[in-house]
């Protein structure tokens, strides 16, 4: 049994957990650092093995559009072809096509867009997003489909009817779920009825894995972390919960108390580009005079390499001569940052103190933040 | 003593020697890398000693302009700055103020120029270049020279005087070469006569290491090594010889057999930044459509990390997708590539086989280069 999910502790609704794929054991709660065009942006892939990252999520629509699925799957698969070993995690192209593409036509079999590159028309189904992503050959992929903006309920509606049933053409497309698991997307927006048809639907193909889908675009905070408390346990106990595109740090801390293993998102090396770095006294930008002769590391606590090596002054000063080394030292220390701040609260959930821990990070960190 | 040159063997003009210095013995002959605004572009430091570096160049120029030579005394050095602990050497600032900043004045006692950055104006002289260089901490410091276009006589000779006279005031400014060792530079353009005079002129100063300069901007390559065969024997044997700004492949083998212990230059990691590889057989362009499902990696001869753990597949992608990645790999593969090559110099002569390897490299890398 090369896939499965194991459940080493719970309190409350929080779990600690390990997910257990071809390319090696994740510890969950984890957060993937996104690897978009195959590659963690500026980060070399044994960097991300020292910073401790157990998963890296690629994009389907990127990868399909440059280099395309059947070069990667011809030089040996997305593991192989980007030099990383460990876990992969690809989504549907779903998400991409709805916020990046011009999109021509959406009807009941799938969708017609135009490339973002170079406007050259493509088309996505359920089938054709299977059958790419099992083409990059991550160990974990995603079913296509329809990610709406979650606060209108008569686009809701609609998205959440045709997800259901683009999930099952997935589900018959990829029905062996020993060498990559296809989990099912739950849509809904911020209805609770929504998200339970979507969710009872889904249930019924049994997927190894579930994600919380459509949040963290465009809703609030607030209703982000209300629907969460009903959706999650909408879905099974015993599967791994991936709520996708989250990972700014107190989204993390309230959505694994809410019950969520995964998570991904590009925010520790967007940030990074934009000269900004996370700290537990919230986000801080390096650019600003403050830091000119600041002989501290960006967070005295990290353990990564760039606070190790490098002061506060160093840093801004590369971020302010936009050299590139800037890039590559702040996403390492950002996407560490999400790291431990994860590993912590799985600690906490261990030994039972997450909910001090959650409270006494969400003090600190949006105090100043 | 911290500082002190070794010569351990010589076949003909070539020499393999150590250059001893407070920060670490150099391996001569020596490629340094430019880490212009204190970091080699794109490359973290620890790389650097991963891949050999046992040199690093950077800046006055740009590092007065940005952060300031204070704030980088003030932050402990440029050693610290940067995070590398190995020997650094600085230019002087004169080259870039001639080739980059717009000049004001030029005047016996120095230059007024408007910095490329924001058109502050500044102003050096050969004894506020040595006191930036000192601020700064390299281990190897530069005369504070005026580096004409070579190949004008008039322009030259007027060069070569203040050359000499700047040469003096920066010996008297930086009279110690125990910590820091401040080298002369031979200026006198493609003129046997006026590389003689200034060669002269820079013995009796007596400085613990000569560079030849005003190269490599302008003249032909049959000039340029033309120039060497007679102005590096006007140098002290028993000091190291650097010929700065100078790193192409085939350059480095001609400088070498003529006597060349020390070089720097961007090309590595500038057409990096473009997109290009070193290989024995040439330079390439990552970008072609021929290396887009070539598995092997860019040299199959190669030691580092890109071509140990990549593709040129791999690297095509990164490059046409305009990855930062695809500047770090790059970089680091191409800084290898002339530190092999230079130690592959120094080994034939230790070994006394110089020249079989030169003519093998040559013929082999300007066949299809």
């Amino acid at each position: 049994m090369s896939f499965y999910f194991e459940i080493l502790k719970t309190k409350n609704k929080a779990r600690a957990g390990i997910l257990h794929t071809p390319h090696g054991d994740i510890p969950t709660p984890v957060f993937a650092p996104v690897g978009t065009a195959a590659t963690v942006k500026a980060v070399p892939p044994r960097d991300l093995t020292e910073m401790g990252a157990t998963l890296v999520l690629s994009n389907t629509y990127h990868l399909h559009l440059r280099p395309g699925s059947e070069l990667v799957r011809d030089m040996g698969g997305l593991h192989a072809f980007m030099g990383w070993n460990g876990p992969i995690l690809t989504d549907s192209g779903g998400f991409q096509v709805f916020s990046l593409a011009d999109i021509n036509k959406i009807d009941e079999d799938g969708v017609t867009f135009r490339s973002h590159l170079d406007g050259s028309k493509h088309r996505f189904t359920p089938e054709s997003s299977i059958k790419i992503q099992e083409n990059l050959g991550a160990d974990i992929i995603m079913c296509f489909d329809e990610c709406p903006l979650p606060t209108d309920r008569r686009i809701v509606e609609r998205a959440v009817d045709r997800t259901m049933r683009w999930a099952t053409r997935c589900r018959d497309a990829h029905p062996d779920n020993s060498v990559q698991a296809v989990f099912g997307i739950q849509q809904g927006g911020i209805f609770e009825d929504l998200r339970l048809q979507c969710s009872e639907h889904l249930r019924t193909l049994d997927f190894p894995g579930y994600a919380v889908g459509g949040l963290a675009v465009g809703e609030s905070k607030g209703q982000m972390y209300s629907t969460l408390d009903f959706a999650v346990p909408m879905l099974p106990d015993h599967k791994p919960r991936y709520l996708m595109g989250v990972g700014a740090p107190e989204d993390l801390a309230e959505a694994i108390v809410r019950g969520i293993d995964i998570f991904d998102c590009v925010l520790p090396t967007r940030i990074a580009r934009h000269g900004a770095a996370f700290t537990y006294d919230g986000t801080i930008n390096m650019g600003n005079l403050a830091h000119a002769r600041d002989g501290r590391p960006i967070d005295p606590e990290c353990d990564c390499y760039t606070c190790q090596h490098f002061t506060r002054a160093y840093v801004r000063h590369l971020v302010k001569a936009k050299e590139l080394l800037a890039h590559y030292l702040l996403s390492v220390h950002n996407i560490r940052f999400l790291i431990r701040h994860v590993r912590a609260m799985r600690s906490s959930i261990l030994d039972g103190s997450i909910d001090q821990y959650v409270e006494s990070f969400l003090g600190r960190y949006l105090a100043t933040g």
